[in-house]
C-alpha cells in the first residue's frame, strides 16, 4: 500500500479486530486517544450505507509531549492514525507511516522530531509484525 | 508556519476560540468529529502539566465519503486536523493544509482525491480567513 503505511489482513470480524489492534498497540505503549466511525457517521450525516470502518487515533503520551514541546504545530499530524476496516474474509488494518507523515512541511528539518518520528515508526512496524503474527497464528 | 497549514492568532480566551472555531468549520460543511485534549492527556498519562491544547478532528461527510469510496486507505489522513492552543495573548489555531496532507503516498495519483483534496483546501482557507476576519473585527 504505497509509503502511506502498511496494510494488513486479519481472519477474524471487526470487533475482534479492533481489540487485537487495541491490545498490539497498547504493548507499544499507544492508547487509543479517539475512534471515529465513518459508517456510523456516513449513516447519521448522508443517510448512506458504508461497511464497517473505523480510524482509531493512536498516541504514545511520551512521544507526543516530547513532540509538541519541540515544534507546537506537530499536532496537526498527530495522532497516529490506524484504520480498521470489514472485509470480504475478515479486517483489514492498516497503519500509518510515522516518517511519511512528518515529511509533511518542514517539520523534518527539526532533529528531534526525525528521532521521535523513527521511534513511533518502529514501534509502529513491531505492531504491524504482531498483528500479522497473531493473523497466522 | 511552513506549509503544513495556515496558522491564526485570536484574541480570545481558549473556550471561546473552540466555539469561534466549530462555527468556522460548520459554515463550510465541516463537523467536529474528534476531539483530543493533549494538556489531559498529558496530565493524566503522564504527570506534567502543559498549557490547553486540543486537536481537533474537522470531517465534512460528503468528501470524506467519495474519498473513501475511491481510495479506501485515505482513512489513515482523516480527518483535518485542526489544532487550538493557548498562547500568551489568546489563542493559536492552526488548520492543516489538505493538499499537502494528500501528497503523503501516492493518493495524489488518483484524479478525484486530488479534486477533494482542492476542495477541502479551499474550504478550511475560508475557515482560516473567517477567523482571521473575525480576530480583528
Amino acid at each position: 500500500m504505497s509509503d502511506l503505511g502498511e496494510s494488513i489482513e486479519i481472519p477474524v470480524a471487526f470487533d475482534a479486530a479492533i481489540e487485537q489492534v487495541t491490545a498490539a498497540l497498547a504493548a507499544e505503549g499507544f492508547g487509543v486517544i479517539s475512534r471515529i466511525d465513518l459508517d456510523t457517521a456516513f449513516r447519521e450525516k448522508l443517510g448512506k450505507e458504508f461497511r464497517r470502518y473505523a480510524i482509531l487515533g493512536a498516541c504514545n503520551p511520551a512521544l507526543a509531549h516530547k513532540a509538541v514541546t519541540a515544534r507546537p504545530e506537530v499536532g496537526l499530524l498527530l495522532p497516529c492514525n490506524v484504520t480498521v476496516e470489514e472485509s470480504g474474509t475478515g479486517t483489514c488494518v492498516r497503519i500509518v507511516d510515522a516518517g511519511a507523515m512528518m515529511g509533511v512541511g518542514d517539520l523534518s528539518e527539526t532533529e528531534e522530531i526525525r528521532d521521535l518520528a523513527a521511534d513511533a515508526k518502529e514501534r509502529l512496524a513491531r505492531v504491524a509484525a504482531a498483528l500479522s503474527k497473531a493473523s497466522v497464528a
